[in-house]
């Protein structure tokens, strides 16, 4: 399945965080503690004295236009296009465009929480490196905005609930400890690839890993296609074809993905569930099979991919004809039989 | 420390490989069944009615000139320069030398047999990939070679034993199970580095480790430095200066090494132990630093390592000083200071 | 949320095990093999030919009022207030009152079993001893009533079956392994806490625990709120407050709780769950601020815990008038700030 | 609960694989990612132009009547009666009957995929021995045959879906990795029991199992009941009574079953669910306790078991009077009292 | 390597268990705390005031010939031929012969205490099962006795010292915990083997085990070779030829073990170190070869072995010619040619 | 045994850290990797142009009088009494004294390396807090002190080696990464100990751990005997007796240990060895049974252990007479016998 991207609210609409959240799909359950799901938002609006806070997973936001601020109890990140940011479970906050409209995804994680993925044999550095992440400094407000009436709007095994307080919730003075909000460019990704042959696997993009009891198969990965060379010889260059247990939400924060000539485009999203074939469309494969294989540096484009162990299944929404893409499987029409006894 | 290549043997010395080996560096304790030991062989004959079998280890065989056979009690395997065979612990075999002269190293590793790295994010594949390890099948002798009498050398707690067989060792009709010999073809590795920017460590670059009970240090890994794409923007891409934990043995099978303009040839071999600062000389540090970051294929080169937990003590032979090169210290004179307040 | 205590059954009414139990809240499943059940018992009837066994779970017992007898297929188990007894699942039993009328909890078990945690620093000893935990010799019946007709109700994936035996089910004449019921005395706890500052987590009462897959997150734990000192200097000693991933069930054996003056009494229950901010009321909070460090003997109380990694979702019975306490909130309102910039 | 064998479907009737399969029970979840289900099919056509995928398991086919082909993407296996074959999850196969008619069990495995037991103190060899499971060689259709249309059905999240392809999926030229069918011969199961006294865990008799993360409580094992020597001293030597955690699916591929006399035979199925009492039959109870002990082979028979951590619920069609035997918990009638005091 | 029993002493010589020790072989180290020794006794006096204790290891003593006492802090053992019993590291004791002479085997354990192995597949039972160790009550001694001088030889780092005490250590009162002897009877061994053909790994009899940290590899096992059923099927039924990574001490308490048809006798001692071939002498491969396999009850017999990871050297004392047989090797002289092409 | 501190140095010896230096005790091998070596240090003069590297291990330093400056390349860390720093393995640093003289302690670690141990059921906070450990801020010199001739000795295998450099090894302009040095205030230790009865093992005290491949058997802990409340009731209050595995050097940094009166004094030293009896002196005993047990502070004392899995061999210089106390046995001399039948 593909989508189109949100269409961003018309300025008349004051659509803040909560009223511009749009479910595509999700897995597992947030009473079971596995899974996520994948939401994508399309806003205008600060929520004013609107909080929010999430009993059932922690938050990685994915901005693809728009710089936002993320006012927590425990201070305030600001991200925009190619740089991401976590907010644990169940810590209090406002999420706000700053310039204007703002649009973006989200993974609601309802499993362990997102760590940086053991590296294995890639040794000490590589990949996203830890001081590349930063969380912010405390801050409180004071004075008449404190005693301000806010709404609380909670999350809790999938429902929502709304609660009156007599005084706003960024009243925590100071703080210690490692359970914070926090944020990373991934500009700042060391992409590692293939300097001979063959084309490895995504999970070699993997930014953040929420791991399951079972090694190898990730509740939920958060994976990059960013900047980088290929120099891959004797190989078919982009994503091979394949089938696999894992499943695969994608989408786009900037420039065009290496697998499909278009139709995929910023902020739009695309679903390949477990076990179903994929691969470069038509056009993409008789490219890349005649291309000479020079040094290519594939560059100004950036993908990610929300990748688990369990199916996603999709939502009535993600099914209404202004997002879905009723024509995306005809990409695969046109290829030519390769072998003959 | 650094050494120049082992000589040939002259035509006159027939000198078969129990006679042509000499032990450089060893470290642990084949008694206590961790460490490992880095040997040279230079020979031109072949074992004939002599047979080795080596209770203390199993044994890794990284030829540099000529190729080889391997006659086991399981089959015969044949490897020349840039491939490598391992024998496992106990195995009786010879060692003969197929066209004329043979030079090569030999890793005997005294602690848990050699495997694949876990590949952790690389993923489903990389690095040396099952499918292209090979294992001979069953061969036995009959007739008169069978009932020859042979020499067994067997050894034990670091001690070598002779006893007189009155039949061949190579009477094993046949064979099953994985505790058997193999080789790989080192041209076949799938090399991965970065795509971006920086040097991954080289234990990206690891073929087989000897693991130890504790994660990260393994007993003996052994790695090569196969030709391969560097790519790397705003980096110096020569091997960084470092020293650290592990100490480093290494060899040159074929071309010459990043690090080091000259000095470190074929056949000779260089020694950092646990926290040496080393890395690139002069000279190759003041080219680095101002050459052009364009894609560069670095080709017809192969270097090794044997990295293990523990510092490497060297033998009274490698002091020899048609061996050792005393002056191997002046190549890190003449740097320059970078920073100045 | 906040209970008031359950009703004794008037003196008519002849309520035995089956017929006294409440459940209040539960999570995971049966099913699915994960989660627990909070229910309470208030009975004033032996089970006289009828027999229990639980398929679903092991079953923790928790006096509040009143000796009980377990009589089991291996034996006979007699507690009472601040002492507990565990059934493991598939057991057949009977729990009969033994001073008239009997008031309790009960935590069913649909994980692993209970076992006492890992101590890490706290070493060899420490927390619930094992050699304080006992097991029942084999006893069994003979004559006539062993031979009547006997009535056992099994409860198996979340149903209740009744089945008619010709004899009873209490047959058993010898047993062996580990498999077995076994019961404590909390009054034999090894209390460990802060001898100098700060307040450690309540996982320094556990007693008890089921573990899940993932560590650190129990499926279930026990924890007690023993009898003990307070020395803590320079620190607000009662509970703090906290909002936490894990759910706590709280039950009241003796005594009053430290964290809150009155509302929660012996035979009541309260449950924070997970991400819901609690801690002392406000009168608590007002007199420790004030407090002067001396030593404190904590006395003449037992409150415990039934903390799970699932939040619990309470059943229509638990919002019964007179069971639920609809103002609980409030004994967290009248908090003045502390801090003005 | 017990049932009889499914009837073979008469000639009239061409009943492929897909339309001839019973599910009999099942636990977990496809989507979950846990449990299994047993069906059983009873066949007399090939599948022609209809493939079958299945994304939510792996499936274990478990031959009792007739030789099937199972023609997968990277082969074709042959199996009969005494033989198994497992397809991955993903893999587009056909079943086709071989000689006539076919009947047999399914093992649907949702859970990790299948794999040999670690061997613990049996050591190096024993149970299923690695070297006694093959895999097929690639093989792929040309001609007219690749271009007609086919049918797919692939099952997804416990659902089936049909697509029309214009093209063979034979059409996979080579392969490699060991995501591949295979097949073993149960004739070639190293049976080890007690040579002592006592009767073992029926986990000695594990063929493959799908481990759960809980070490001890399988996702589901296959477990045989082969020919084998009876040589127990001092002992009771049916299957003990017992009741247990596990659950047990039995079927019967030929000959009788030591524990029951009769109604349980080739092609009948036989549940016992976590906690059930069972064990042998009175008569069976009599007769072993009244045996002399001499060596004693049981042969002629092989009866299987699908033993999973989940309680099996059953289906609508497990309850056809045809199929269920009403009274089967008569056959625990008339044991007699065996200790007085 | 084979030896002969030790000599009794003679009925002047009063010899106890310190003076009539002989060591015959070990590996490891006391100092790294890791190996074993295999010590020999041959006593006929009791210790009288002299007490022992060994803070370089624990100590397991297999008794060949007469009954033994061992006194310790912590209450009395008794034990014969066919029993063993284990005394933990650091506990003060006597040996003491019961029955005018004794005989018998220590294995000194340098590593890890010795435990019950895992069963894997072999299930909830078998082997040595838990409930046959038995630990001493407490006992202790008052009076005059309590009051005598008392000598204390003392084992620390591979050396003894001795000291003087003015009181008996037999004062401890009262113990708990599980750090205690134990003694345990083998012929309650639970022997798991072969039930349909082949011959299992000897691990498969192992009773207890002191594990190193590389699973699979014992510091030192102690397995026997008990009566048992031999029932397999086209199989040569002794124990097999081979060499291997483990190192093998044997003895013989009682009968004829089935490898070797004579020189192995009771009180006798045998060593086949780390890769050192060995199997069957050539008498009992002629016989084995040409048997009828019918079930067959290997009686009357009791070897065992310390299995250790470490090969054992041998002591000075060992190869004194009354204990050493010259002509082990013989014994597989006289093999006949089994192939030809 | 027990030591007397090491006498401060004359003011004409001008003793700098290298000079100043004594071992008094170690074990394992810097060779082999494992073990640690207890030193002391009596000096009264800064290192000036001579650097200290250890490629060995890494050094804890436990100052008992006097501020000491530790100079690193990667910056300077300042510490007095009550404090300690860890200097990792292989960086360059000088030791100076601050205050004209400085005495302490050194533990050098041949294992893993320091770590805080993980905390089991004492939760989330306790111990030693991550957030009290502080690392330097990059430092380096220029002008002429950069220039100057420097002397690095570099402590490699055991011994010690000596090289010029023409330059100051404090120019390392910036760093990252979490290999770095640290320091700790010991008074910031959150003490955790009984606040019911019984006396817990000193594990509970643990500041930071070298662990080995075995759990419960740390290679060395470094723990701590910090002010803390003793309220333990019905309770023997000093440190029990005891004999045991692990070996303990203990040190003494100020006031007076709970377990001796006298004879122990800060810069003092202590060495119960594996399987050594040790506790309270008689004196100690005799008060400690009479006391009554109201609360109290153990206040203005801080005694140290490094306590290993590996017995502790001691120097030639550690039995010097001014150094070794001879009596200390006496101290358990007295004692009355407590039992009679």
């Amino acid at each position: 399945m593909r989508w189109n991207p949100l269409p961003l609210p018309s300025q008349d609409a004051r659509t803040d965080f909560l009223a511009g959240m749009t479910t595509l799909a999700g897995n597992g359950s947030p009473v079971a503690g596995h899974g996520c799901s994948a939401h994508i938002y399309a806003i205008n609006h600060p929520m004013e004295n609107r909080f929010f806070s999430n009993a059932d997973g922690e938050m990685l936001f994915v901005p693809e236009k728009g710089k936002i601020e993320l006012r927590t109890e425990m201070g305030v990140l600001v991200i925009g296009p190619c740089e991401i940011a976590v907010i644990p479970r169940g810590l209090k906050f406002q999420l706000n465009p700053l310039e204007g409209t703002a649009r973006g995804y989200v993974c609601e994680n309802y499993g362990s929480p997102f760590q940086l993925p053991e590296l294995g044999p890639i040794g000490a550095n590589g990949l996203a490196n830890p001081r590349d992440f930063s969380s912010p400094h405390a801050q409180f407000v004071t004075g008449p905005e404190a005693d301000l009436q806010h709404e609380l709007v909670h999350k809790f095994q999938g429902m929502f609930w709304s609660a009156e307080l007599a005084h706003s919730p960024m009243d925590v003075v100071a703080w210690h400890g490692n359970y914070a909000p926090y944020q990373y460019d991934l500009r700042r990704f060391n992409t590692i690839g293939t300097v001979s042959f063959d084309h490895p696997d995504p999970s070699i993009f993997t930014v953040l890993t929420s791991v399951s009891e079972t090694p190898g198969t990730a509740n939920v990965d958060f994976v990059i296609f960013p900047p980088r060379w290929m120099v891959a010889e004797n190989t078919f260059r982009p994503p091979y074809f394949h089938r696999n247990f894992m499943s695969e939400f994608m989408g786009l924060i900037t420039g065009s993905y290496d697998a499909k000539e278009g139709g995929f485009v910023p902020g739009g999203s695309s679903l390949h569930n477990r076990m179903s074939a994929h691969g470069p469309d038509a056009i993409t494969f008789e490219k890349a099979s005649a291309a000479t294989l020079s040094p290519q540096k594939i560059d100004h484009t950036l993908a990610f991919m929300f990748e688990s162990r369990f199916a996603f299944e999709t939502t009535r929404e993600s099914q209404e004809p202004h997002l879905l893409q009723q024509d995306y499987w005809k990409c695969w029409q046109g290829f030519k039989k390769q072998f003959q006894t």
